[in-house]
């Protein structure tokens, strides 16, 4: 199994502190020693940072820390290999372009028998069910829009449905973004977080350290941060149910689709 | 105007000496002030690095410089913005999937009218001419291959006539990767150098640094490094023509192809 942390924010906003807190499960308070990625939006760019070192050693890791990248919409993973063997190519989160936007892709879980589903344009580099799964969605996405749809919510459905056509071949729990918004399916275990003012203290469960958020935000700031497992212990995280999509815009979450 | 460096080697080799040559050239002895990335391929994987600020000051830059990433190819751009503004999407290395692989691009120069150019499943997010142009290469590559070609030189060649067919709209120095070969087109100016045994000591002309490559190599290490201009002042560069192309593998040129 794997973490996912992501992020959908309303003003450009650092990570540091969440992953701070999910680099130690990188090979320290948890077992991802399998390597770990993550991409930060930037208007329209992406910059994406990976790594198949464990998090908690990794040269990259620190410099991700120390250096706050402010953005709107982050997608993090961190791994533990249990199909495909560790390097590079098979390290999330995965990403392609579709309608001229960046779209990445983060998966916590295994997927029976993906790899025999027919593909399209878009093909796996590596050889994770994960990164065929993401290439599978991308080609049924741009099947059934060539151009992306005038609303929004008509590509969301699509989106709910591929999810829950593959969820039963396994656990797929994960992140997506298109620029746009950030997705967050729960197969089975997924969690979310907004900050608003007024803003209080956060404490990490995996590091020691706590962070006023206060004395880092503005009063309008909105921040939502999703994850596999709650990151801190003293705030009210919501248990997303199985099945369910959730899509976060601006730091909100505009959107849920149930089964 | 911006500034290329490539490299293609037989072994993992780092490419921090040449790197910290050419980063000077970003906003300290040139005026290459508009961002910079680089990809460094590693099996099937590629890591890239961007940043849409002067690479003389990068954060990140210092990381790349100090840190040695190992590398079969690498393609490298610090960017003087003449076309599209200075952001995290217009900045080079520009990456994209096709047959299952990662490709990357990388333009020096100014292309008249190819944004007119008609364009097909792959689409720039960006809004330089440089990466329109690579989306038209790549969607004529798949449209001409929709399987890698059994025969390389047939790829090569048509690399080439598509290289040749947007020459004439201005200056198109350009690297190329698919993971397998380094591309090298010369429109106006690029220049190579191989490095093989004896080594001997390079001396950077941007900053006061030499190597002894003995010390660093293998008797059997092979290194091709392609730049804009040479990065060394006592080595033998070789100036490439105008309109060829060269082909680079293992860190040997394999092809030269002529206008």
């Amino acid at each position: 199994m794997c973490e996912l942390l992501g992020m959908s924010a309303n003003v450009p906003t650092d990570i540091c502190f969440s992953f701070t807190g999910l680099m130690q499960r990188g090979g320290r308070t948890g077992p991802h020693r399998d390597g770990w990625g993550i991409a930060f939006y930037e208007g329209r760019g992406c910059r994406t940072f990976h790594d198949p070192n464990p998090s908690a050693e990794s040269e990259i890791a620190r410099l991700v820390q120390r250096y706050p990248i402010r953005s709107l919409i982050v997608v993090c993973h961190i791994r533990r290999a249990n199909r495909g063997r560790v390097c590079l190519e098979n390290t999330h989160p995965f990403s392609r372009e579709l309608w001229g936007r960046h779209w990445v892709f983060a998966h916590n879980g295994q997927l029976r028998g993906v790899k025999q589903l027919p593909l399209g344009a878009y093909r796996p580099i590596g050889g994770t069910d994960s990164e065929h799964a993401f290439c599978w969605l991308l080609n049924r996405i741009r099947a059934r829009f060539p151009e992306p749809p005038r609303r929004p919510d008509a590509l969301w459905r699509h989106i709910h449905a591929l999810a829950q056509e593959l969820n039963p071949r396994g656990v797929f729990n994960f992140l997506l973004s298109d620029a746009r918004h950030l997705y967050a399916h729960c197969g089975t275990q997924l969690s979310w977080l907004t900050r608003r003012a007024p803003f209080g203290e956060a404490r990490l469960m995996d590091a020691d350290m706590t962070v006023d958020f206060q004395r880092e935000t503005t009063p309008t700031d909105v921040v939502t941060v999703v994850a596999t497992q709650p990151l801190t212990d003293n705030e009210a995280w919501t248990v997303m149910d199985p099945g369910a999509l959730a899509i976060f815009g601006a730091g909100e979450r505009i959107a849920a689709l149930n089964p």
